[in-house]
């Protein structure tokens, strides 16, 4: 297991300045996956109430992003970090936007899932919707696990996961278009479902950003837009 | 029109630095922007050539992002950046992570395009497509206008004009949803085509950030979540 330890530095303050936005961004992530497990619920079980509270707890989420935003200018500005400082500094800032964003889409699912409420009738593609949220959880779970442990192999697996999530993405938007052929009167509702598969979807893309981060900050360099190929070759030894 | 100035530093490779970056940043926008303008006429002409011209450069957007990325970093390693030196780096670090979800948001755009060229038949709903990539294109243009002079005026009425993109997205929607229950057999490009106008009201949503950024950049506070009413009270004196 690759990983790094940033409780080196002869400035107590500033190990746990650090050690402080790390800790934020572990309470941010936990927020948001609970964010999502309950927009899945409110979905899949018809609760509109719960649907809600996702919908209105959304401003924590972005009230975490601003004050961590707001740290890390603060630890810039005061402690100068360099090296892998600062890339865990840049790292942190570049994760809770993607953080915020996951949240955003728990909050759009939290907003269907009271629309689609009403209609109590959930047919067979339910499962498999529940089957993508499921992945979703499970990679921004490992996604953030990868961060706390500084795992920048347990990274790119989990970034290599996200292939998963966008092939079962593909194949339930199909299943969800022949239903709207086979009836017309439930073009809406289908269509709002597809609407929840491209959030989930979305968490993947997301989950997958943050891995990038991670790999960033423990080997040093930007991987994103990189096939994951390429950075397996550059980086990791083991074939897989 | 409230404006700054960071030409003011004695050394001059700072201010040639920090120009630098907001230039590139301008570059950035510029590709972007054409990107989407691009993608709209391969949509709208049924040009798939054009379509895949988008989806290509697709990566010049991406190694701009990692390029401008490199050069904050160095620069708050170099250069210990502090007050509003400071905000512009971080404000370019948010802005370009936004400009290339625009670049990506085109990219898609571009392939739809590509799918939906083989059906040369155009509905009346085309135009109202043409009418929200026309709002996204002037959004996007503005942002960037705001962010290239520093005013934090224009950046807020920007911002709140982004609310028009999403009614006149809401409208679109109903009017593709009307048109799917009526023809079955267009079920499968009406929705491509309700894919495309979702991503033009993230176009929207991304350049509001950006103007998001800019206000925060030139006022010192960080008004992402924040309404814009609130917004205006603290910080604009003219009632709009």
């Amino acid at each position: 297991m690759e990983h790094m330890d940033f409780g080196r530095h002869t400035s107590r303050e500033f190990n746990q300045d650090l050690e402080n936005i790390r800790n934020m961004v572990l309470e941010m992530g936990g927020l948001v996956e609970q964010q999502v497990g309950d927009a899945m619920i409110a979905l899949l079980q018809s609760n509109s109430e719960l649907g809600q509270q996702v919908e209105d707890r959304d401003v924590e989420v972005n009230a975490l992003e601003v004050k961590i935003d707001e740290a890390c200018t603060q630890i810039i500005a005061k402690r100068q970090p360099a090296a892998s400082d600062l890339r865990l500094v840049m790292a942190v800032v570049k994760t809770i936007t993607d953080l915020e964003r996951i949240g955003d889409e728990a909050e759009k699912i939290g907003h269907l899932a009271i629309k689609l409420a009403t209609d109590t009738h959930r047919p067979e593609y339910y499962r498999h919707l529940e089957l993508v949220g499921q992945m979703a959880k499970t990679i921004l779970g490992n996604a953030l696990d990868a961060f706390a442990r500084l795992d920048a192999q347990a990274a790119f697996d989990t970034a290599k996961s996200d292939r998963k999530i966008d092939d079962e993405f593909e194949t339930l938007s199909r299943v969800l278009i022949t239903h709207m052929m086979e009836d017309n009167r439930e073009i809406k509702n289908v269509l709002r479902v597809s609407w929840c598969a491209r959030s989930l979807e979305r968490i993947g893309d997301h989950s997958k950003n943050i891995c990038e981060y991670v790999i960033y900050l423990v080997k040093g360099k930007d991987v994103r837009h990189i096939s994951l190929k390429k950075i397996r070759k550059q980086f990791f030894n083991n074939p897989k």
